[in-house]
């Protein structure tokens, strides 16, 4: 694919929830075009941006939240990424069939066109991330999806924990893998709490770093109850700590959005000029090379 | 293998090398014995430790600096692991046939027995870390040894750049995972030395937060220009940064070694209480039963 720009401005849409998802919507929607506005080509959403973080509890009455792809989100987003030219990645919650449901990622190219769809392969099933309940887990294994801007390497929050699911994305061609998010602290010290924050933002770093790609995390951010429309999940709610960011290949944090923070809502980031830095990066584009992958027993 | 202690003590070997390899070899062997009698019960040295980094160059004299295993050095560290009942891992250069070379661990156990050896699976071919001339790639596979301490997983430098390599050797039941190291700058600006210092540093941590192991790195420090003997490589040498670490399976670093300083010559370190640790990081654990191992294509 023919692409004029050496350099591509990324925009990540780190937003807090209400318990309505028709606002929700709204408001991704509305900070999507800020962030065109500002520059960015190529956009991405937190995961599952719709709504209050619902997999807090099981609760069938959420089902309902979900709809097909395409549908009147995709069909909003198709609209607004034709309307400024950009990229746009956005997370949703999907309807397949009657009873199958999957956590998605939809690519949406800059003439409005519905690219591909990424069905998060790794689910999660954790105290207040009953994610198993909702989603089937992934069949479309990993992609890079070839936009008219850049590669795009969709993966979805839990998948960040594994490094197979980068190298592999990575191997497809991807040139930035994006990470729709959804993780924050239940209880427990501020230690805990640290060292969780830590672990996510390393691991998340090492991945370009293995792959001599940039990532970039879109985290939601403010305290939830799994509140949605006055329906919330008992216990104490979850805070998510925002901080969505983009590193290069060295793993450099290029920009960050404020940790913790509910009054930024949309962070135009910049990459800088990608082919130069891809090419400063080249120790880990020569790595490639040695895989030894006769010795994979995976 | 039936062990008493729920806490392991480790040693990690950090040293500068002389142009003498019967030196450093001494050198090694005292600073191994000081670290089992200040309590370290597992102990490992840095890549190569017995000789300057002589794959700055390629030279057919270095040749000679290989031995095989069991060998000289090997014989040295078996007897005192038995004397003081540690556990070693020791990077040496193997002569294994006549033109056949390796860069391989050593695994001994606390009963002074030879355990295992792990050949290093990744080679690199860099400017000034011409190791693809000296060692044939290691035929052994990934793999965690049983010693009477731990579960020992021997892997080494430039493995670490393969996150493939952690996860395979920590499937196969590694506690920790050990990286005998050779890494430094060869030269460029402030700014780049301290993006490859972090990517080292992220990488490794990384390795420990997918898995839910420890990780410890042993990297040699100081100025080197490959001087065997007198006969050294052409060019300004390389500066090796030390900054060995041990690190739990949040990535968090325990305990390190002084950056750049050639003056701290060993750290014994304790990775603290070995089971609580690992149960705080249960959430690695959890992850692992989530892999979507069908979906690798490798």
């Amino acid at each position: 694919m023919k692409r004029s720009a050496s350099t591509v401005t990324l925009g990540l849409v780190q937003t807090s929830c209400s318990a309505n998802p028709a606002e929700n919507l709204k408001k991704t929607l509305a900070q999507v075009e800020r962030c065109a506005k500002a520059g960015a080509q190529v956009i991405s959403t937190q995961e599952l941006f719709r709504s209050q973080y619902f997999c807090q509890n099981e609760d069938h009455a959420n089902f309902k939240l979900a709809e097909s792809i395409p549908g009147p989100s995709t069909d909003a987003f198709c609209k607004l990424a034709k309307k400024h030219k950009v990229v746009i990645i956005a997370s949703l919650f999907e309807k397949r069939a009657s009873g199958l449901y999957h956590n998605t990622a939809a690519i949406i190219d800059a003439d409005g066109s519905l690219l591909g769809i990424y069905r998060k392969m790794h689910i999660p099933d954790d105290p207040h991330y009953y994610e198993k309940f909702y989603f089937a887990p992934g069949d479309t294994g990993f992609m890079s999806v070839p936009t008219s801007r850049l590669d795009v390497g969709p993966l979805v929050c839990w998948d960040q924990w594994y490094p197979e699911a980068a190298r592999l994305t990575a191997l497809a061609g991807a040139q930035v893998l994006f990470y729709p998010t959804a993780i924050g602290w239940l209880d427990g010290e501020e230690e805990v709490h640290r060292a969780q924050y830590e672990s996510w933002d390393t691991m998340l770093r090492s991945h370009a770093i293995a792959n001599g790609v940039f990532v970039a995390a879109v985290n939601r951010v403010g305290h939830e109850t799994g509140d949605i429309r006055g329906q919330a999940a008992s216990g104490p709610g979850l805070e998510f700590w925002g901080g969505s960011f983009l590193c290069d290949p060295f793993g450099r944090v290029l920009a960050t959005a404020t940790h913790l923070s509910t009054d930024i809502d949309y962070r135009p980031v910049s990459d800088g000029e990608m082919a130069a830095a891809l090419a400063r990066a080249s120790g880990a584009g020569r790595r490639l090379p040695a895989r030894r992958v006769e010795a994979l027993r995976i």
